[in-house]
């Protein structure tokens, strides 16, 4: 069994490139180390560190591989901005080794979906979210929080964002930037229509529930479609019961990245 | 030649009954008066009165052909709220009669999409907007006025609204509330990503283009989708040179509007 | 000393008479009660039960006291609106009864401010803000957490706000909605000019310093004005030691009280 | 009579210096050309060109002095940025000769601004507020636009704005950019409590009302206080009969200019 299992998208060339030249360096060292693409079927075991090798939909496709595993994470950025990603591609050899001789990693909550009189189950580490089928046209969500009634909004759709997820497509709605060690999950609806527009902050204990009230929509986690609802139809969403282990190879300052992505978002 | 041709959607049996009884009341007084479905395709003349039987959407569809014949139309509201129209369905027949007897009717700015290096062409009464293709992936959208290029917006979307359509879609977009008497277009992003995201008022003479970037893109003129862009692609959107005319059957006061549908966006 | 205290502001003649009014009837339970306003030092013991009877600003002065002694406090709505208060009038006497047999609270996040180069300090249930001195002028603030620089703001002022306080001043500029009972922390900017406008979440265990960059700036905590920063000058904000210990007498549902208060809001 | 008058304020030394510089330099072309600091009650003819030395500011008090008596105002700027100002200090002497040579100017929509009871009266070019008198207190403002009532809002303070000033405090507050040549005034309420926050743009030839309901509150005119309300008492702002005569010396890209301060205001 490897060590190091790199990840790529096959259709990133550079990315493939690189994650061999990577494992070559690290066997060269003695560690055991591999590259696979995220089209294959992947079951690393739990004591294999994987490495992304791309942008954030890689590190979130990765990611998923790496939860259903128990496997630690480590996030390689070879794109534009990433606010998930802190080890530069001219890093990633040290860093894996650094990553080896440490072993530890830092909790993210993810997310489980689930599908209302459906066995069928997702998973999200940034976000779900409830959204109209067709170009257009609102969909009307009810939320849940527990068994208390919150708003109902006709909207683009609803999103149940996690910490990490908070300065993705959270942030893009209007939601606030979360620190990413906080046990909390976000409700933040896009779009909504003649209501107020405020996203919610529960505990990471709570559980959603989301009903597409009177039309199908679609059920997006981490900008992958998991699913449909039919109209009444509804999904819940809770904490799933094991994290995400990511390693942090440095100190994650937000308030740094925060800046530097800002300056970029308006070049 | 019909005076009036009442239209609704073939399948609100609603609005085709009550725009039939309508229709009966009127040739009873001696008006020469019609029903059509909005699935067929309607030409008919610059001196008749459409009547749209529904709610917007039924209202958009109408004012389309009207804009086509240069007819005038009135707007009746069998939906729950609607803020483009004006008469209850109980005053239908007594509008129609006044609006006939008058000639009268208001200009509301109508906008000319034309899609770059194709004789392609559609219109809208609202707004068009240019958005992403596939769940839960952003598009990259260039906006210029005239000459003079705007923000690049990494969003769900971009629009280009109508004073008419600044209650609808842009309000949900975080859009101003435009008079609808106004010679102007607004730019508005949805959910953009790590920009500002204020809207952007201009003259209704400039021209507006909007450029996918590096993904292709859905063109959506008043909540139907009208073409696609590739990648580079640009779509151009000016006010069209006839605006909609619009028939109002009593003063359109916007201030009692706004309250009585933020009163019901939240019940 | 007195198992109840009762506190209203002077001026609210209401509020002292009702207070009168439930201290009586207390007494003839054998309970002591007492009637205070809240221009008096008072000085409770820990075991004592304060009675807010008033609106927001009368909880928010009550719950100071209650921090500085220790004590429990309840609140009573006798206001219009109130997120923060679950008492109405008529049933005070059998929720005070309640709250003295079974001793049990809920802890709310409390925070301290203290002032650079200063002995003073002030308390905040609700809210911080670093605000502009005079009508018109922005103030410049920078923020940081811990030792992490974040943004720096050209705005009418940045508040750090509890959860406690998130409905109220924070939900103004734009900030989330938070649980009350979530260990942590918000930032918000009020009317930031030419730069982003979200809202930044930390754990309650960060401490946040705001700058006044480069004019003087007025400190406000829970709308009391409590100090002035001069140009460079900051003010630390953090978790207070102990919590404000509130009763609660029902089941805060959260999603309930806010589609009330939206609807209020329309009015 | 001076054809050209600098105009700057009394303590900004660089500005009276650059202007005293400049106007020798216009002298020895021929052009008679005086320096004036805004402290000074200034009575310039119609037929003088005002050139205002120094940032926003400057060339808001500059332009009332324009306003009263109907000269011409060019705008230099000596600040770090200004969305207002389009020559820089270096090109002063040529933009002045250019301005005298052509006579031609834009004009900019001005507000007159009326007191409910009182003789009084004021003047803006960017905006007018009527907002919070004491920190930590929201004010409640009902507005009118004619006899059509629109939204009451509970906060910091209510604005009407012109284009010109729509990329100043209106931005902040979440207000549209407009373009500076469009004939409209714009409301936006600043950190409305639980209401919609959207602006509201209506046409130039409005009368906008704004009362101030149950707390005094204090009349700000481009960042100067003009004024107090008393509970129950309202100002009135029109357009004012004269426009603002502003000499344009380039091309003003609107576009270009907003992405400029956007990447300043994240610097």
């Amino acid at each position: 069994v490897s060590n190091v299992l790199f990840t790529a998208f096959a259709n990133r060339g550079d990315a493939t490139r690189l994650a061999g030249e990577a494992a070559l360096a690290l066997r060269a060292r003695g560690v055991s180390a591999d590259v696979a693409t995220l089209d294959e079927r992947l079951h690393p075991s739990a004591s294999t560190l994987l490495v992304s090798m791309g942008g954030d939909g890689t590190f979130l496709r990765s990611a998923r591989v790496a939860h259903a595993s128990g496997a630690r994470i480590l996030a390689v950025n070879l794109g534009r901005v990433g606010f998930l990603l802190d080890v530069p591609a001219e890093e990633v050899v040290d860093a894996v080794v650094e990553a080896l001789s440490h072993h530890e990693s830092v909790a993210r909550l993810a997310l489980d979906i689930a599908f209302e009189g459906d066995s069928g189950c997702a998973f999200a580490l940034n976000e779900v979210v409830v959204e109209r089928k067709s170009p257009g046209h609102m969909v009307r969500v009810a939320t849940f929080v527990d068994t208390d009634e919150f708003l109902t909004y006709s909207a683009d759709g609803v999103m149940v964002s996690t910490p990490t997820g908070s300065t993705g497509y959270n942030f893009s709605a209007g939601g606030p930037v979360v620190d990413a060690s906080l046990d909390v999950m976000i409700v933040t609806p896009i779009a909504p229509h003649f209501t107020i527009d405020r996203s919610i902050v529960v505990p990471g204990s709570r559980t959603i529930r989301l009903v597409a009230n009177d039309k199908p929509a679609l059920v997006v986690a981490d900008a992958t479609m998991v699913g449909t609802l039919e109209p009444g139809q509804s999904v819940t969403v809770r904490q799933s019961a094991t994290p995400v282990r990511v390693v942090q190879s440095r100190s994650f300052e937000m308030g740094f990245r925060l800046r530097e992505n800002l300056r970029e978002g308006h070049a």
